[in-house]
Order: structure tokens, then sequence, then C-alpha cells
């Protein structure tokens, strides 16, 4: 079928006006994408993409990603043209309490939408997360007769504000290392940020910059439709093995002819010039949020389309899950996760002599067997696996199919462990695009410290509830000589603040097989695992199920007393092992809670809460090798916080515990002066 | 003077060794780069840098920065050899408590070092700010008679765990993008990371690459010490307006033949073999930290020739002082910041019906006066000028001097306005080396919900006691229509945690002039303003030098009861107007405390402390859009925290306060709860 470049043309004007109606209404949001990128979201959703408006989340479509998620609009008009549920109403009811349309596109909210963005660079790695999971799904379940993972394509549009930031730079480098040629990143190039002109803070080669890297670029005019078409055509058609940049050269806020090609025309700015712009557009001067007749029709009709190539999808899917049960049955633990039980089930109860060289050696022991239980289960690491320990041992690499790799299952594609150099914030954001595309679960890994350097994309993937794990180790002071840039102090309660991010700290290696099994049981947000660098024992007094389960809980008793309840320790991590040689010291009447989740132990009953930290009981210690701040609300006014209010020091770890008071001794002083 | 590589090339095996003895005696530490880079050691501190061991800190050095700061072992080689205040004690006492000779270096602690690196990528990203610095010093202070700023140049090295960070990418765009002509890079090229071998998550053309971005590119044997010191004499003379690139191609861990060249050559693997190694690298069997007389003869010599150079500048200097005396009096502003009290009585009282759209609205009315009161005051913006406000109005934009600026004082290099571009993180640690050369008293912005992307750096700071003040604004679901992506809610709590960071949340303009100078007065660590999007009226029942010198003290009686107290309200920000107005609301035994700052109110005295929130009071709510876990230390087990544990929402400001229950009739219902 050839191009009906007037319809896409008139279409692309008449999103236009669905932007320009929608943000005038609400006198809040971006024009300066919806409007300069019109023609590239004709070029995509009037014929580019292969999707399905019925069926979102259709698991062999394209997926498209708006980096520059501000342009929200953008997104918003064309899945409503596209006849996605976003009606009308939707987009008058625009950036409003409870829309589907909100200010920045959300996962979850609004059906079409791939990935929540709007912090800058996130959504170029979110792509590359996605094509990621496109690679690994083609390796790991296309068969000869049926190649369903081959056809689909990550497009993504990002804009100067996504391509200065460094997530996307780290996430660049990353694509065509992994020679992801099933990712094509569109350029708005428009010369504009918000501020001023691009030349302000800008003045690089971008293609001479994304060749040396080694990407495929095409360069063209980003308002001639069938240019776009051609040039994401031959996107997708590449086989260079490297990934695809189109630079569209664009005119931001093109239609309102007093801010378009200037700053003004990024945001809200030109909405008061909406009427004489409407005019000039074509559309009706009576009828707001209009699309014409011709346009509906068409994008009907694409619809059609669409379906009829879901439905032949779906039909060769089912033959593949016949021909292939076991695959079938590995694919469809995607859907849902094992229980926490069933994942405690899976693990061996350490021998009693058990030695382990910190907690995170035993997350290496631990992560074996859950890995064989969840074939889906990825790991990767910021070029730290020797010291992270979270490499799954039976599979190999992700990484380009060579000769070499080609023939072994364990490796090259189809490997289970991504090298992700060092580079924490594209991890965890590509973790995130992983986790989006839904079929993999992605668990990352690096010292626990560099958790701010990934923590804008941690923040997002609590805010969309992505089930990512982040095995981050090297959790205190106990890392010793590398010293206060290294060890963490803030980083865990920090973490613990991020609405809907669950932090487990546990304190013994079967701590850190309830701690998995949290981690990997939760299906509706992240969850980090705080382990340890130095040596802790097996806190083998206390029942092997007592210390998993509790870690479910977030709180539980570990040691209980044995007279009358005088005293509560609590403590986490390597230091729960402090707070029960102090009991031992202190006598019969003290209590120990394990506390390696206060979010977990939070969401527990009220009664279960009471039952473990009874309020009667006001003499409380507790004890973190950390910052204080959060313990105040378990300890009350009465009790006693031992920890950390200051950054480490470099020296031995056993040396350093002791120059900051961290010790059992310690906490009997504290405990005898609470008397 | 002709070269005398003999004697360098003994030196590299002599630090070689130091490197060896060191990491050998403690069995830690990483011997990669000390060894690989040995040669570049040599050239650096054998011929090419113009720094002076007997004065650290003379203001015409260049500067050295190790941004791979795991290769701590290299700086203090160097350090002893060329004869800064650095002891073979010292280097025996590598990684032990409070030695001079840190896991990874620290500014502070030992002379000679000129940032805290380890983090990586962050090191590039301060010697940036460190050609920034010197490049404002050249346009501000040079005369023609006494061009000081002129000669000095910076130099960094840098691996690829450096390379691989977006810290570290977007700095050098914004490099590149600056014509930092005066920055001279160094790659240590070793085709190595810490896990594998480097063509496991790379493979780009580095040259390329940066040519790409706008540097100039050398790429040489880095074994070569001739090749390197005439690479760095070319580099040094540069006047292509760009920055300087040398790509060292070297072999990590040189000189242990049984781990160079490989992964195993990082970290301390090799150590195990120093005995060998040591006798080959030509040291005496018997002594360790051994340096050769020859070697320390030549060191000598060249320490005193660093002390003439130093000399001759010290009295340039004097002479410039006499000859401009406006100038050096503006310099001298540098050593000693002015106190509370001076920034206070800079800024007049607002007037009683002064408005405001939003407390950064204010901030910018707060900035002017104080930016004329320090001269050597920088502000910046990650593109968010035109909503941070931050702009220096009496300065233009700091940016390549052209035809076009170079006569307008304003602008072009004396601007005191850096457009970053979107590159939060870059522009955190670009002022981080700001501040470390000491000079200029950096203070950057963006919306505060991107503290995230510059945490990183936002700790360094902390850790290093900088200076820098941070204008994020945007502070909480006043935000509005951006939604939960835009809408602080845990960021504020997780910047208190970090040690010696300071956060200042002010409630009105009169508490913002209290903010800007508790911020512009601290001398030993950062300080996070946090401001508001939406406007907030001015608290004129409250005098205006009770709300701005409560700030100073980061908690204070806002309203004092005029019965006998029953109730204390606490809050910060935009939502004190709501504590004050519940407060009129529920009668004379209700206090209000502002508690803008919790880490300022925690260094008062116990007794001022205890004078704003009496003990015997326990009714108490605190109110704060944000999350509530640091509030439990305020309000106790019987008091209430009115807060937001969840995201926040897009739609209208007020609508999200409402529908959050962030109100002051949620407050009256709660005291009258607590009842």
């Amino acid at each position: 079928m050839s191009l009906p470049t007037d319809t896409l043309a008139k279409a692309a004007n008449q999103a236009r006006g669905l932007a320009i109606d929608a943000v005038h209404k609400c006198s809040s949001g971006h024009l300066g994408l919806p409007l300069g990128a019109a023609e590239i979201g004709a070029a995509l959703f009037g014929s580019a993409l292969v999707h399905c408006p019925e069926q979102p989340r259709w698991r062999g479509r394209d997926r498209f990603v708006l980096s520059a998620g501000h342009g929200s609009m953008f997104l918003y008009a064309w899945l409503h043209l596209s006849g996605y549920e976003v009606s009308r109403e939707d987009l008058a009811a625009f950036r409003q309490l409870h829309s589907k349309t909100p200010g920045h596109p959300e996962f979850r909210e609004t059906p079409g939408v791939e990935s929540t963005t709007g912090p800058l660079g996130q959504g170029i790695a979110n792509a590359v997360g996605m094509a990621v999971a496109g690679k690994m799904a083609a390796a790991r379940f296309n068969t000869p007769d049926h190649p369903l993972f081959d056809s689909s394509r990550v497009f993504c549009l990002a804009g100067d504000g996504c391509m200065q930031e460094g997530v996307a730079l780290e996430a660049m480098e990353f694509a065509a290392h992994q020679q992801l040629d099933n990712l094509i990143l569109i350029y708005d190039a428009n010369d504009v940020t918000l501020d001023a002109m691009a030349d302000k803070t800008q003045s690089l080669n971008a293609a001479a910059r994304f060749k040396a890297l080694g990407w495929d670029v095409q360069t063209i005019d980003g308002h001639d439709i069938e240019a776009i078409v051609k040039a994401l055509k031959k996107a997708r058609r590449a086989k260079s093995g490297k990934p695809q940049l189109v630079i569209a050269k664009t005119v931001i806020g093109k239609g309102i002819a007093e801010v378009e090609g200037t700053s003004k025309g990024h945001g809200e700015g030109g909405a008061k010039f909406a009427e004489a712009a409407r005019a000039r557009l074509g559309l009706p001067a009576d009828e707001h949020f209009y699309v014409s007749e011709d346009v509906r029709a068409y994008f009907d009709a694409q619809k059609k389309r669409s379906a009829r190539v879901a439905n032949k999808w779906q039909r060769s899917y089912k033959a593949w899950r016949t021909a292939n049960p076991a695959l079938a049955a590995e694919i469809d633990t995607a859907a849902k996760a094992p229980s926490a039980t069933q994942l405690l089930a899976a693990v061996p109860v350490f021998p009693a002599d058990a030695k382990h060289g910190g907690t995170r050696a035993a997350g290496k022991d631990v992560l074996q067997p859950l890995a064989a239980q969840l074939p889906l289960l990825i790991g990767g690491s910021a070029d730290l696996y020797g010291s992270t320990l979270n490499y799954i041992a039976s599979s190999g690499d992700f990484e380009p199919a060579t000769e070499a790799n080609s023939a072994a299952v364990a490796g090259g594609r189809a490997g289970r462990n991504i090298r992700f150099g060092i580079r924490e914030h594209a991890m965890a954001a590509i973790a995130n695009g992983i986790a989006y595309d839904g079929l993999f679960r992605p668990s990352v890994a690096t010292f626990l410290v560099f958790a701010d350097y990934s923590r804008p994309a941690m923040r997002l993937a609590a805010l969309t509830k992505l089930p990512v794990v982040y095995i981050y180790t090297h959790d205190s002071i106990g890392v010793g000589e590398d010293g206060p840039t290294h060890q963490p102090v803030e980083t865990i309660s920090a973490l613990r603040l991020i609405p809907g991010f669950d932090v487990i700290r546990p304190g013994d290696a079967e701590e850190v097989v309830g701690a998995y099994a949290a981690a990997l049981s939760r299906e509706d947000g992240p969850t980090l695992i705080a382990l340890s660098r130095q040596a802790v024992p097996l806190l083998n007094e206390i029942p092997a199920e007592t210390r998993r389960e509790g870690v479910l809980h977030g709180g539980y008793v570990a040691v209980r007393e044995t007279t009358s309840l005088t005293h509560i320790l609590i403590a986490t991590g390597s230091e729960l092992h402090l707070a029960v040689a102090a009991a031992r010291e202190l006598g019969s009447g003290v209590r120990v809670v394990s506390m390696p989740s206060m979010e977990r132990f939070e969401r527990q009953a009220p009664e279960y809460r009471e039952s473990v930290l009874p309020s009667s009981c006001e003499r409380r210690v507790a004890i973190e090798a950390g910052v204080t701040a959060l313990w105040h609300r378990y300890v009350g006014p009465r009790g006693t916080i031992i920890g950390i209010d200051r950054f480490g020091i470099s020296a031995p770890g056993p040396v350093i515990f002791k120059e900051l008071g961290i010790t059992a001794e310690r906490v009997v002083e504290e405990v005898r002066a609470l008397n």
C-alpha cells in the first residue's frame, strides 16, 4: 500500500490540535514536542509501528517509549488516534486528578504507555532494556518453525534533554556494545532546550559521536512524513548488528508561529496563541479535540489491520506452545511469581558449620537453586560480579551471538548474566526496561554505596511497581579499608524512604534465604537486598525456619526473653550478632528483635507488630551500623540508638567497628545505662 | 634541560615498589593502576606538573586529579617522591586507622590530594570544575601586567571505570562545549576492568568519540616516558580552544608478570607475587619502601625548582595586589565567608504586602543583594533557570570568550551564571570541582526531585565538607500537574540523612532570607535550600527577624502559646502556613514550631532545643508534605504525623493537597483527636 501522506499530514495537524486543546484547557503542559514531532507521530503510529490497540500488551508488538516524557500529549494524542482506550474525554482531562492522561506518561495508568517517563534520559535506557529482553526472548524461545520474537522492534523518541543525561549516554554505549539492532532511537533534534537554544549548552557532532559508539545513523527532515517512514523502514531492516539512530531535524512547537523554533515553544507558552494556530492548522473554530472523518477512517482501518497481524501472531504462538511444551511452561513462569514458601523450599537449610565470606557469599549459594526454580530470572552487575557474587553459574554471559558462543546454550544471547559495565545508573534503568517488557525478571548488583548512582531509576521502579531486585553488597563500614567513599552509612535508610521500595538487610545465611524469597515472590514493587562484605556466622541458636520466615515479616523475635520482659534490642544485618551476644550477657529478661526490613514489618497487622515490639516495654536499644534517624520510631524517646551519624573511616573493618562504638560491649553498656 | 629518562624510568619502578610494598603490607588495595601508570606518574610528577610540594595550595599551581581513586597508591607514591608531606611511614600505614593514606584519596587528609575520588567518574567532573574555575579566575583577575591565572592546567588521570560513568560523559560534553583547553585528561587505556577484559563491556572508538564531542586527541604508548612528556607538553601549549585528551595505552599491573595485562592485575591479587616482581623491578630484597639516592636527588632538585617558580608567582601576585587593590579585596573574600548576620543585613525586609510566585521567586529576590555582597558567588542551573530563578542578574552567562561577549564584562568568561545543560550529576560534581579549587563559591539549581540525579556528588560534597549550595525548587506535591515523577515526597528526608549535609526548607520569603544567610555563611559543608513552586504568603504575624534568625537555629517558636501550653504543631516550608492557620482555630494553648532545618536544629544546645520543644508537652503534630519517617523523633509515640507515605499525583497543586489530606482542617482534626 502506498503511503497516504495527505491523510497522515492532516492527522499530524489534528494531533497538534489535540495537544493545543489539551494544554490550553488546563493551562499546563508542554507543547514543544507534540507540535514539533507531529509528523514523526504520524509516521510511527500511522505506518511504522506494528502494534495492536486492542491488545496493548501483545507480546509480539513493537514497543514505543517516549523518553521525552514531558511531551506526554504527543503520546496521548497518537494513542487516541490509533484507537487505544484513550478517549476524547480522557484528553480533555489532561493533567487532572485520576485521569488517564497524567502530566507525564505513567505505566499502568494508560493503555499503550510502555514506560513511565519524565525524568530525562530514563526512557532511552528503558528502551535499551526492552531491546535486551527482545534479543533474549528470541534466543531462548524462537524455534525454526516459529521465530516469534524476531520481528518486534523497540522505538524510542528522545530530545536533547534525554541526550545530555548521563544515564542515556551510558545506555547508548551499552546498546552499541551489545549490538542491539532491534532498537531504533529517534532523536527529535530541534536545537532547543527548556531554558535556551541548545547551542548554549552543547556543540557536539551528534552523528559522529553515535557512529564512534557503534550506531548506524541516518539524518532526515523530521517534518517529511515520507522520509521518516522510509528511514524507519530502513532501520527496521538493518542487519548491521548496530542500534539505529534516526536524527530528525524538527522545529519545536511547529504550528504556533509566534513561538516555534524557540525555547518559548517548549512549554505551555504557546497556548495563548491557540486560536490563530488552530485556524492555520486547518482545525474548525467551533470544535475542540477535533479529528476529521477521513483521519478516523484511516486509523480505524489501521487498527483492523493491526488486529489481524496480532491475531496471526497469537495463532503462531499457540502452535509454538503445542509444539514446545517445555518452552511454553518456561514462558508461563513470567505470569506469576512463586510464593515465598515455594522459594524457601527450594533452598536447602545450611549445615550448622557452614562458613560464608559475608552474607554476599551466602547470597551466591542461595541464588543458584532459585535461578533453577526461576528460569526467567536474570542477573546483572556493574563490573562487580567478582565482589557481589550474584552470577548465575548455570548460565553464561548475555552477549552478541558469535560463532564461538552460538553453539553454547549457556551464553550468548541466551546468557542470563548481563555485564553492564561500570554503568550503575543505566544498569538500573535498563533493568526497569526488562521489567516493563515483563518476560524476564531482572536482578542487578553493585556496591551498596553506589545505590546513589542508580537511585533515580530505583525511584521509578518503585513508582511503577516494577519487581526489580537489587543485590547490593558491601553494606556498611564492614567494607573496611576502602574507606568512607565506599562505606554506606546513610544509604540503607535513604532507600527505605522511597515509597513502595523494600529494603532487606539480612543478618546471616538463613536470613539471606528469607530475603531472596521475599524479594523474588514480590510482584508489586522493587526490593533491595543489602549484603555484607565481611563474614558473619550462622545464628544457629535460632531455628532456621524462624530466621527465614522472620524475614518475610520484616521483623521478628529472634531471641525471646525467658523471664519477664525488661528490654528489647533491635538490630539488622551484621549487628544482629552484637545484639544476640549482648543479650546473652545481659540476662533472661532481654528480647532480641531482628528487623531486616522495616517496610515489610510495617505491612504486618498491628497485632503482630505489637507482639514483636510490645508497647509496654519502653527500654529499647536499636543497633545498626548506619545513621540513626529512622530508629527513633522503634525505640521512642526513652530508648537509645547505637548507630553512625558521620561518614566512615579507611581501616580494617573490625578496627572501624571498634572505633565507632558498634560493639556488643557498647550494647551492654547502653542497656545498663537505661536502667 | 633534557629529560633524564633513565632516572625517571628508575623512579617509575620505585613507585611501583612503593605501591607493591604498601598493598602487600596491608593485604588490601589496588595495584593495577599504580603499576600500569607508573611511567605516566614519572612524566607528570617528574616533569610535566608545575606544582610546589611546600605550598600544596599555591594558587598558581597545576592541579592533578586521580579520578581512578582506587589507584590511590599511585598518588601517594608520587606525592612522597615529589616531597609532599607524605612520609615513608605514611606509605607504610596505607589504609590504616587515622593514616594520611586512606584507601581512596581524601581531600583535607593528605597534602597534595586535590579531590576526594573513588566513586568512579567524579574526578573527571571535578577536574572540569577546576578548569572552569581557572578560566573564570583568568577572566576576572588577570591584568595585562599580571596574567596570573593563565598558566595553570588541570591534569586528570582516569581509566575505563571513569570513562563509562554517566557523570563523566556529561562532564566531557560540557568541557568541550565550554572550550576548556586548560584541561588535560589522561586516559589510562589498559583494556581491563575489575571483572574482565574491557571488551566484555565496551567496543567504542574512544578517539573518534572524543573528537566528535570537540576534544583534541593524542594516542601514545603509556610506558614511553619521553612520549608522555611530549604529549603533555603539546597539550599544555594547545591553543585550539579544545580540552585535551591523551590516550595512553598501558599494561595494567605492569611489573608483576603473573597478572599484568589481565583483570587479576586490577586489585591486590598480584601482591602475592611481590617478591619476584620486586627483584625484576631492580628493587633491593632487604629494603621495603625503597627509593634510590639518585631518584631522591632528582626530585629534591625538582622541588627546589618548583619552589622558585611558586615564589616567583607569589611575588607577581603581591605586585598585582598592590596594583589592583579592588581586585585584591575581591579575591580575599574567598578566604572567609561573611557571618550570617552580615548576610541578613544585606537583604532588605520584604514589605508586608510583597507577593511571590513561590519561595523560589523570593529566592530570586534574595539572591541579588547577596550576589552583590559575595562577588565570588557563582550560580548555575541544569537548564532550569527559568523555573528555579537562581540567575545572578547583575552578570551574564559563563561562556567561551567570543568577539561578541569579550567586551561585555557581564558575560563571557567572567559570567557568573553557568548553563550546565540537562546534566544534573555533572553539575553537582563540577560544582565540587569549583569548590575544591576554593576561589569561587558555587551554587547550582534544578528541580528538587532530581536531587537523586546529583546525589552521589552531593554525598561527596558532604564527605569533603565543601560549601556548595543547592537551590533546588519545586519541593513538594505543590508541583502539581507534572505529577509523581516530578513531585518530591521522600527527597527532602533522604537528603537529611547524609551526614554533614544541611537541608533547609523555608516557609516564606523571610525564612528564605534566613536560608540563604545560613547556607552562604556555612564554610564546613554543603546546604540545600528547598523552595516551593507554588505561591505562599508572607507570615507577617511573626516578626521578620524572628523568621530570619529562626532559620539559623534550624527550628524556632513561630507562634507562641498565650496560655498554658497544650499542643505543639511542627511544620516546614509551605505547610507552616497550615500549622499557623490551624493554631489560630485551635486556641491559645497551641504552639507552632517552624523547623526549616532539622540538621541545624540538632546542632543547637540541648537547652535551646528543650525551650522550643519542651519534653513535658507530648501532644504534638508534625506536618510536612513528604514521608513521615523522620518526624517520629520529634512527635514521639504519643504524637501524630501528617505526611505523604506514597508517591504524588498529577493534578493541580491545591487539588492534590486536598486529596492527600495536607490541609489546615486535617491538622485541626488530628490535634482534636489527640485530646
